[in-house]
């Protein structure tokens, strides 16, 4: 696994560092650590594994999940579409063109904070509140907190988020104030974890949302599956299409550089490297996901 | 004059009165009123002329002509574009599409935010007086205020205009915070006058600035002809063209059902009729100025 | 499966026949024939197995196969991309946004013609012969001919492929005259086949590209899992992402009503039946393969 | 006049020579000659007015003139809109958002194809000749022809012209064949003639269709009107509305380099100016007409 890290570590100086939320410009374009979680509790890991980092866009994944558990499939997607689409994560563009103006997918901006929003609770403390404990039964690890720092950077800074969400409420999509949702949102996106945690995972949805090492039925296995489906049709913004035919592995990215990959039936797989291609992927982290599909025959398809 | 009111007033029925702003709601679609003021003093009308209705979007060519004024043309056209649209006034996709996203022109919302964003004060309350004492000169009455009830109705719900404002902000338009500016922007829509009021105004653009009434020299001329080119290329929502080829008056309406008409050198025109047309027109007022413009040969072209 | 079928048949009524190429306009809605081919020769049938359609859009999968195995991923991907799309199958508004304008996937018309220009051959016949002969090493078939009256038909009518084919041209994606081109396309598109002949070649792709059949290694493995990827991310147009999560199994799906379908390393599936939903995909088709993935558990995810 | 000339001259070296058509790439980019015809027949002239340009997309006005007075404005207008749009002249992308996908106006290249298909008469031969005619009654010059080199080479290369023009067929804005509508197109375009002829022509248009020398009503005035409308709204690409607010005089120009103005009531004017800006636009014309325009106060607006 080593060797694999160190294949894939130049190529970090191909990418750059997430700028758009400040906080996290302070990030090691050269980190990189991986993590990979066997049914049987093995893990083999590789760089520095006690490095922390948030979850961004992966936690859209995770929010999905939780959300398609409490409100089921029928109200989720009168909400959000199922569809793929080729443009880039934020745009706004699309909402417009389409009758009614439904986001096309969960993985987008506008179809993630579609899925927030249908987050319960009496407050946002109690509706994150919630989702964090999902997250701690998920990873089996219920030290995981979030960054307060990123939270509210990204709080301060979230104008095209924002100007979604208002263009949501306008249509019907979202009908709570746009403030305490982007509060909502952005500690959801701030949720901090390792690599390891990642892992165990992304274990979680290769089991079909079984958890093996606690014995621990977490979702319904047609929800895992839902969730995997996602991942590879636009799990890593609109350049799923080309991660689905070089490396084939249900897989979603942030813009903190972390991955969580879910080898159906195999393993879970969580890496944080935050030099980012232009696509907003984790540069090192796509290479050595390349290099373990083409070793291991890792794909799906 | 009434003549040509009886013959407008059937097609109200074809129409239908602003129903996004539920203070609008409350118009009655057979309302039609109409004042030509002409360089003299003399003033022809028919209809109710002490009904007052607010100006809506034509609130955004007073607006555009009190930021030149201030700001100057160069610091304007830094942030608004001059080009006509074929989009609707409240569509965001164009802005996407556009590098950098400047918006189009003033007169689509996108582009009338970013002007009144200019208007200059030390406050919100500061910024709407300076506006409204333009308003005042412009008009020669000093008893104009605006709707508190529009306003107010208008601020809760234009969600697709802090939409806008949001990705303005994202892009670099406009860096103030977006609840003030929503605040003047609505209470600039929601400035209220009869069609009286709203002909002398149109007769200041006719004069090239010029009041002939208080011999006032109110704005350069460049600055009124700028604004009249406006009012013939996108002064009538994405039906300016047809309405430059079929009446060729420049105009600006509003979704109240007003319109602000100025014949270049000889007199001014407003009309309150609350039943549109699909682009967002008064139809009986379109109708009424088609009747003039071919009786009287008022085409510019 | 004479049960399946007879449950999926009477979905039939929610849809319609294709309409834009006049001869598929004869075409009975309520046919429905499906084919199961497993890797030991069995095949399991329901329905009038014996009646033949074109493939129209299941040919795009198969002229990929073949020319990624004549020109090499490289040149292929330098024409057309590999990310689906929000867009109907025959847009041509999202080409003119990207820069270059290259073709998003090749299950697009415009991708698909852009595969379709890499076929080589001294001539149109020449380039057809070559494409035919494959697929009747894939079918085991070699019977196998095209529809000189659909061909013809849908030449007459292609206005809008040719439009793609003219912009394709305009931006160098294609550098061959548009009718030789259309002749190769339309001819490409009206290759005839019963449903035990696709569910054949289903098997091949199902198989990684190996006919278990006749013991012939027809295409290497990773061309037969990029095709398998299309299939995924946009082998149903723009109904992929809600198909994938639904059925999961990668699919082709034409306008005359037939679905190709492989489960890797299982079987392959063959269906015919005309009735189309709004996106232009079988509708008892896809109800067929519904029942199937949920009683057998079929879905890769 | 020649001092203008000299000081719009040095703006060449900011624009070039258009290239997408090859014959067009011969033309010298310092090359500038106006002509100003009067309702007297007074002509004030500069440059080497001998030398002949293209109209290219001038003859888009001409053409609209004609077809409105042989079909009348109701049939027109069913084909092809009155709004200009934001967009670059040959965008297609904006066609396929409206329903149904009629060009939004004359002046761009799918209306312009739509207004020449409109153009009767037997064959390409007849129809051209009739077109021609009228030219030469509009310029009172019967020696004008066009230059075959230019309509050849464009023929040869239109592909982007072809794909609207099949997109158009696909939607029965235009049902007949594609080759002949582009060598009539292309030919109109490469309409050839000095700056004095373009300076007459745009005298009638300022005349209201009435040519003062032979004084011949040449077209209806409402039809001139129409023609000088678009030549406000959309004359001048997608720059039209910057030429409005800073040069407000009616104008349509063309990739030849070639600026038809008319301002009404008073004279005609034509130039030639190869170098173009980044919109396709004369950038000594523009610079030539400014200076006119601000010295003598030629601004309808």
């Amino acid at each position: 696994m080593q060797q694999f890290v160190e294949q894939a570590k130049p190529y970090a100086k191909y990418g750059k560092v997430a700028d758009y939320i400040p906080a996290l410009r302070k990030a090691d374009p050269n980190d990189l650590s991986i993590a990979i979680y066997a049914p049987d509790g093995t893990v083999v890991c590789a760089g520095d594994t006690q490095e922390k980092a948030t979850l961004q866009s992966i936690s859209k994944i995770i929010a999905l999940a939780f959300v398609l558990m409490n409100r089921g499939e029928e109200e989720v997607f009168k909400k959000v579409g199922m569809e793929p689409t080729g443009d880039p994560f934020n745009s706004i563009a699309k909402l417009e063109e389409k009758q009614p103006p439904k986001p096309l997918n969960p993985m987008i901006n506008a179809g993630a904070l579609a899925v927030t929003h249908m987050i319960d609770g009496a407050d946002v403390d109690e509706r994150f509140h919630r989702l964090l404990t999902f997250v701690h039964r998920l990873a089996g690890d219920s030290a995981i907190t979030y960054s307060k720092e990123v939270a509210q950077s990204e709080f301060e800074t979230a104008f095209l988020n924002r100007s979604l969400c208002y263009f949501l409420k306008q249509h019907g999509i979202i009908d709570e104030d746009v403030e305490p949702l982007m509060d909502l949102y952005t500690k959801q996106c701030a949720i901090e974890m390792n690599c390891i945690d990642l892992a165990r995972i992304g274990l979680v949805f290769a089991m079909d949302g079984f958890d093996p090492i606690q014995n621990d039925p977490i979702m319904p296995p047609h929800i895992a599956r839902i969730c995997k489906t996602f991942m590879v049709t636009c799990g890593m913004y609109n350049a799923s299409g080309e991660f689905a035919i070089k490396i084939g592995i249900p897989a979603k990215s942030g813009v903190s550089g972390g991955i969580l990959a879910a080898v159906p039936g195999r393993f879970g797989i969580g890496i944080f490297g935050p030099s980012l291609d232009e696509k907003g992927n984790s540069i090192t982290g796509i290479k050595l996901l390349e290099l373990l599909s083409k070793t291991y025959s890792l794909s799906i398809f």
